[in-house]
């Protein structure tokens, strides 16, 4: 976080024009965007007739702090974790909406680090991608609102809806490290009145670097997704919410089980399961398919009983698996 | 707004399946998507290949308070001005993500309404358009960000920039209605504290509907985008921020001059050029054009001084006729 006392103006001491002046430089251009921003609205060219669309809320609070994340990180999760909610439809991204109310103190250099993480993210995970219009406002609470576009490139989608018994269950990208990064933030990256510190959360950096990096600026698989659907993949999520939630989600939508082999889920099952914004695809297969990129087996659907999640053929309780139950959500 | 006290639940009383399965039933279904909300993302088909996006984010306190308006009426206007802004492209509005941050202490029943508001607006101003995602997140600050789409048709989409010398300038909806509104609201809707006042705001409603509905609840003239672009509009935006800094805005685009008709203007010049949130339609046509649908003319695209505005000939000073000079802008 730019430190507000370090000299260069903030969002509420210089105008809209030249708040956009500095900051659409800085952002991605779209190569299927025939009109970019500036006008009322943007154009963007599809190559099937279709587009795929989804939308999502960054709230400071519930969502992250700014005493954390750097506005590079949140610029760079915000894309990130769009995209994948486009990829996780078999879709190839290529473009976004940008809407930011940002609090009145916060410095325009900031504003400027987060477009260029949202660039990053873009040209990093899904390159071709861009911005192609936003918004900016004022608020009490910094909010981040993006909406993400996709292309199907003739395919069908790949809904949560089309596995069937007998499957490969697949997961393509960390399972849990999200989780760990939060974990230890919560626990360490705090002061002693439990909110969140900065300087403290700087030295878990130094020394997990590799799960705070996973949890505040995740690099989804999306390339994955579309390597699935062409792969055939007859199902396919986002992991926002956990495996052992998401797998349910996705079992109920199929009316089908998952067993999930525990010793595929590497050295932390708990985490692997109960964890959240892991941000990997959750994808099932027809069976004897190639698996394709990065996705690697972690079980098979099952026929009943329909929306269960097992492990090794055991019923798994969610509240069992939830590291973190005794929390205080609401400290920080 | 309903009473928090008048027994339902809260936002934070329920949990977010059992809040999408009250909400989810009220919006409307858009007819050009194939897959709704419940996965990942929506998809959504186009007549040409190509979609029309806007985006924009309405907070509590700079954009609305809910002292004064009903969660019914934000509703509408999230769609409306939205729907506005694709019509302006000249284009057909199809659909919209709604993403929304609750403070954990609204009613249930508050989004309830909100998304009737958005249902009644989208089959009010542009039947087949619904939403087709969206997300629910819990902020201090109540937040809301809509973006919609647009189906172009096969047209070229009508820009800012393409207004011509002698082209007839034109206006399609109210001009300072929605000021005037928003004008007695700040003087007679707030208590003696100068607070927005829920009382005093509905008193003002039975005697002034009219203007006060303009700013809570506005019709912006959805058809007539689409019967601008086939009539041959050379330029078209959406009166957000007052005639005046709008024209200037078109005009700056298209590097020409616009002279308005102060007789044209009605019986408040004032209010018609310096009032925001109009979400009228201005748009230039070529001599001789018959103005289609709800255009009437306001004045003439003038080769110079490029980017300005004038009236009956004469430079128009913006400051000279801003209705809000001498306001506080902080109080309420």
């Amino acid at each position: 976080m730019p430190d507000p006392r370090s000299g260069g103006p903030l969002v509420s001491e210089i105008g809209e024009a030249e708040l956009l002046a500095r900051i659409l430089p800085l952002l991605p251009a779209a190569a299927a965007a025939t009109t970019g921003p500036g006008d009322d609205a943007a154009v963007v060219g599809t190559t099937d007739g279709r587009f795929v669309v989804t939308t999502d809320l960054m709230v400071h609070g519930p969502d992250f702090r700014l005493a954390w994340s750097t506005p590079w990180e949140l610029g760079w999760k915000a894309a990130a974790t769009n995209l994948s909610d486009v990829a996780a439809m078999g879709a190839r991204p290529t473009a976004l909406v940008v809407a930011i109310a940002a609090t009145p103190s916060l410095p325009v250099e900031a504003l400027e680090q987060f477009a260029v993480g949202l660039r990053d993210a873009c040209e990093s995970l899904a390159p071709g991608c861009g911005v192609v219009g936003g918004d900016l406002s004022v608020s009490d609470t910094f909010t981040i609102a993006v909406t993400a576009f996709g292309d199907l490139d003739g395919r069908p989608p790949v809904l949560r809806s089309g596995a069937r018994v007998g499957d490969v269950v697949a997961v393509s990208g960390d399972l849990g490290r999200a989780a760990a990064g939060l974990r230890l933030l919560f626990s360490k990256g705090v002061d002693d009145d439990g909110r969140p510190d900065a300087g403290r959360a700087a030295a878990l950096r130094e020394r997990d670097g590799d799960v705070v990096s996973a949890q505040f600026a995740p690099r989804p698989p999306i390339g994955d997704g579309v390597l699935a659907a062409a792969a055939g993949a007859t199902a396919m999520l986002d992991l926002s919410d956990g495996l052992g939630l998401d797998a349910s989600r996705l079992a109920t939508a199929s009316g089908v089980g998952i067993d999930l082999d525990l010793d595929a889920l590497g050295p932390d099952p708990v985490l692997a399961i109960g964890g959240g914004e892991d941000h990997s695809l959750l994808a099932t297969f027809p069976p004897g398919t190639i698996l394709p990129g990065g996705f690697r087996r972690i079980g098979e659907v099952v026929a009943s009983p329909v929306g269960a999640v097992l492990r090794d053929g055991e019923p798994l309780d969610p509240r069992g698996w939830d590291p973190y139950s005794g929390w205080d959500g609401a400290i920080g």
